[in-house]
């Protein structure tokens, strides 16, 4: 068998999320089905991380095992020709060895949270932003964001149903950025608890809109409790950019 | 009476065209529509260019006449509340001179047509490109469209159709860029004969995959026969960006 590294990139508006659930179309089952058409195989495929239902992604990564007599460019064509009419495709198939893995392998996750900031409607950017009636205000946002910058206990900040043993993280990067209408907000870490960084944009917009202020973020991190900060963002403004690995 | 100038933002995708037709689902008919619950009034709206089925517009303007007892900002955001779950929202609202005419006195037209260059199908972009499999050649691109630029006969450009008096144009501006796997042709002209962005784009698009020189762009224009030209690239990739008015 040869061991393949994926790079995904998927629309997650159609999909119950990346895990494959019985009766639900998700990502995963969506990417198993189109090798099944190739090589008649169930294959494996695990994911660097495992995105909600209406999460996006542009560089989710994957591994998968297949039979030696394909070659990546070939799998690049034929699974993008059986997922044609889905909102997944496969960007890049590279080989990789057999003991590279595309979870627990990863360096680096980064998510960019995209708020669409205007009076109107969202016409073209419907499903891929959370949108917002009135402005917020840019350095407040980013002052709020700087104080989750390095190693803290995010307690305040994860999902009653997270399942990691540690509420222990480190952001490496935590940008906020405008262009025109679009808020963007790039955050980068080894890795995040369930929700984190939809509970931090959450919890950022009520600072632009001045109902905590920017060092609040600080206290709410000390306080070790959800009760303590905002709303969940939605999910359909938050992109799985990118995944790093060594090498 | 209060005459008001209208920009506009909408996804063509769903809409039959700016046109209203019987039976059909158009842009026009759908603003007139929401005037409708707002005034109770069947009101004209005047837009500046009819763009076809599946064009966008980032930038339309129209205008519209109103009883005196509405003002910009309450039409703005009642218009948009009555547009809500529609592809198509007023972007800006502001009262004119019952002179002002939003078709006749329009002085530049800006479009921008996006290519999405990849082997993979769109996800985020299916709608919003027309996707081309292999790159296109950018500086053939760019050399071929300076020939566009300046005073021409574009019979070679025109859809049969097309009930402009003449086939004379004036290009004032004519840009191809490149940003990732997006090919961006900008243009702007005080009008445009049917169909001409789409008919320049498509024979352009023969240019990038080496199937005819930019030169052969010069030489198409003297024929003065749609057969000499590329086929009319489609409509999803148009987006009508700005209308510009003087003062």
């Amino acid at each position: 068998m040869q061991r393949y590294k994926l790079t995904l990139e998927y629309d997650g508006s159609t999909y119950c999320g990346w895990q494959k659930q019985p009766g639900l179309k998700s990502v995963e089952q969506t990417l198993i089905d189109a090798f099944f058409k190739l090589t008649s195989l169930d294959v494996e495929i695990v994911g660097a991380g495992r995105t909600d239902a209406g999460v996006h992604a542009l560089g989710q990564v994957a591994h998968v095992d297949l039979p030696e007599r394909y070659d990546a460019e070939t799998v690049l064509r034929a699974i993008n020709s059986h997922l044609r009419g889905e909102a997944v495709v496969l960007k890049d198939v590279s080989p990789v060895s057999p003991t590279f893995h595309a979870r627990f392998d990863a360096r680096e996750r980064s998510y960019r949270y995209i708020i669409l900031e205007r009076a109107a409607f969202p016409t073209f950017q419907r499903g891929h932003v959370w949108h917002v009636y009135r402005p917020l205000n840019l350095k407040h946002l980013q002052e709020g964001a700087s104080f989750f910058l390095g190693h803290h206990d995010f307690s305040s900040f994860r999902a009653s149903e997270c399942q990691a043993k540690s509420p222990l993280k480190t952001i490496d990067k935590f940008s906020v950025t405008k262009e025109g209408e679009l808020v963007f907000f790039d955050v980068t870490a080894r890795s995040f608890l369930h929700h984190q960084v939809r509970n931090m944009v959450g919890t950022l917009k009520l600072v632009g809109e001045g109902k905590l202020t920017p060092s609040d973020i600080k206290r709410i991190l000390l306080e070790k409790s959800r009760a303590a900060a905002g709303p969940t963002a939605p999910p359909q403004g938050l992109f799985l950019t990118r995944v790093f690995y060594e090498g």
